[in-house]
């Protein structure tokens, strides 16, 4: 196992109307609130109307920035920031999916630098204190809501930027699983498969002796294969939406891929992907993934494949190792696939005619041919993009 | 799944010579110390002078509070006390084992109430803010470094008394796999024990959609089944050490108990033993966890013992499931056979003279006629007991 340090000190509060115990959390910190949303479905199922109920009854002031997208873009943060300033938020509030909370995080970090906001998304170093941030979770994927991380557009630029900083932890998020109800199922199947892709970037990892991490990764996913179907079929099922949920925080708050070595890969290629292409990130890797891994099953790697389709699809051992990595590899196309996801960039519209350029970009943005699990170059990158069509 | 609270905000500095991060965490709260160890095997392996390195090196004035026992006394909270208002401490470190962890929580609890410390032992309400607690771990059982809760014993009134309160979370600690090298055997398997009470009384409760938790739970039983035993053969194994070290700190932080209800049945029906007879914890925890597997197992449980025989043990699933189910009963109790723990409570030299007084207190300590996972009243405790001979 490598050193690591293990930090998530954001308090979540996990279950049903368990947003009213939101102002205990935020009092402390004053009690004027910048509240952060997107493009108004929770102004349909109820959400938006709950939390200002709550903040109103509980005596906080609060002034609304609606409209963040999906790929939160800079100028939403610099629009936050601005209205933090004029009404002297004392915290933010982000009532959304990851993009939602990560545009909420940027704002809180902004507000106490006096530059431009894209400057401490370039450079983290900048970010010396942030806003208090509090997350009410309507989307089970991204982890964002206990972790501390952001990613933010800049399209002038062209870039999509990745942000850390201990500063970005929320102080308390609230994941109620009745507010995915409403969810539609290609939100919900393509929030199951970033949680997946999330795991395997740090399953599919050159350290084998992490074992409790390898566990609690195949837990995860298990809980993915189990209950994602059911949230599909029955959007009500309480223990499917919660299982959902909660194993989104626990892929991405450090838990997982603590004690390991290396970079991620399909998030690299995907993002690339979705630089290009309007895409839903959770969807580029459903059909990213599958490619990438029987690209990279090799003598080297076929242990860990027969692993995970051991200990994650319950296959029997057999004495063909590569054809129980891919039983393995085929049960998670499929899975995305029953999940009604789109498993080919045809599907999406896609061809190859930015292959190389996209490749191009992914090897540095990441460290592929150098960090990742099995080291990919742009040829590499290519051939995996080709394998998708 | 229940609704509930996570919050695990303590900092984890995990790995090979991470003490030397100690520091820089604990430079923002001042630089007077009042260090907390045991009975001085940190003198003999060197983990002593390696912190006191560390210490001066980095310009921190230090004093020294070492004897903590097994079972720590509140005499010796009071002793703590003392020292951190003589020296103006403004932070505790405690360097040891689980209960090094709990007398420093509580010296720094009962720094700032001006009563007696027992008071805060008994009623944590008291307890309105705390000195920030650092720790650097040298036994892998309990979970102190990662929780709220310390275990404290009054033998001028024949109490021993838990006390839970979120001022008592460590800052930061400091899990080196090396500084496990040197425990003796018996102390590395009773570690073990305990760690898997901890993850038994969770998994086996009422509440039966917590599928995340219990896939955590398997995970870090698997964790102990596959590596306990190497740390025992080979105690120099870093995997071994390291694996085990974290599956303790993961096995109490909330992460697998979380979302589900009752009370503990375990350590209730233990914790008596405790009290009259000099026994270790994790050890009387080898000897009633499977007399209590088999007294608990009826067509109610049978289910959830049946997963634990096939997920936790890998025996395949077969139509006798009573069959099945004494199958992972048995493995269990082997298991700690094979630790070298006792698993009767004739080799402690326990007889049936107190059962009855034992029981009696046993069933109101956690409710256990009506919080537990089966419920127990007293002669069932007594049953129990007997079944341990």
């Amino acid at each position: 196992m490598e050193n690591f340090d293990f930090y998530a000190p954001t308090k979540m509060l996990f279950g049903k109307g368990k947003a009213v115990c939101l102002p205990e959390e935020m009092r402390p910190f004053g009690n004027r609130v910048l509240m952060v949303y997107g493009g108004g479905s929770i102004k349909k199922n109820g959400i938006y109307d709950t939390v200002c109920g709550i903040l109103k009854d509980s005596g906080f002031q609060f002034w609304e920035l609606g409209g963040v997208t999906p790929n939160p873009k800079i100028e939403t943060v610099r629009a936050g920031i601005a209205m933090a300033r004029e009404h002297q938020a004392d915290m933010i509030l982000a009532v959304g999916g990851g993009s939602t909370v990560d545009c909420g995080k940027v704002i809180a970090a902004g507000y106490f630098y006096e530059g431009d906001a894209w400057d401490v998304v370039k450079d983290p170093s900048l970010i010396a204190g942030a806003l208090p941030v509090f997350t009410v979770l309507t989307m089970a994927a991204t982890g964002s809501e206990m972790n501390p991380t952001a990613v933010i557009t800049n399209q002038a630029v062209h870039e999509k930027q990745g942000v850390h900083s201990s500063h970005l932890y929320p102080r308390a998020s609230v994941l109620d699983p009745t507010y995915l109800y409403t969810l539609p199922a290609i939100q919900t199947a393509a929030g199951v498969a970033d949680i997946m892709s999330h795991i395997f970037e740090g399953y599919f990892k050159k350290t084998e002796d992490a074992y409790v991490q390898d566990k609690f990764s195949e837990g995860i996913l298990k809980t993915c294969i189990k209950w994602g179907p059911v949230a599909l079929t029955e959007p009500e099922n309480y223990s499917a939406r919660a299982n959902i949920m909660w194993a989104a925080s626990m892929a991405l708050n450090g838990l997982c891929g603590c004690g390991k070595e290396g970079k991620w890969s399909c998030h690299a290629i995907q993002h690339q992907l979705g630089a290009y292409y309007d895409i839903t990130h959770g969807v580029g890797l459903a059909v990213i993934t599958p490619a990438w891994m029987r690209y990279i099953l090799s003598e080297n790697t076929v242990g860990k494949f027969v692993d995970y389709a051991i200990n994650v699809w319950g296959f029997p051992r057999q004495p063909d190792e590569f054809a129980l990595a891919n039983m393995g590899i085929d049960a998670t196309e499929q899975f995305f696939v029953d999940c009604g996801l789109p498993v080919t960039l045809s599907e999406l519209g896609i061809d190859d005619s930015l292959f190389e350029v996209m490749a191009k970009a992914a090897v540095p943005y990441a460290q592929l041919d150098t960090q990742a699990y099995v080291p990919l170059h742009e040829q590499d990158v290519v051939n995996i993009y080709r394998a998708c069509l």
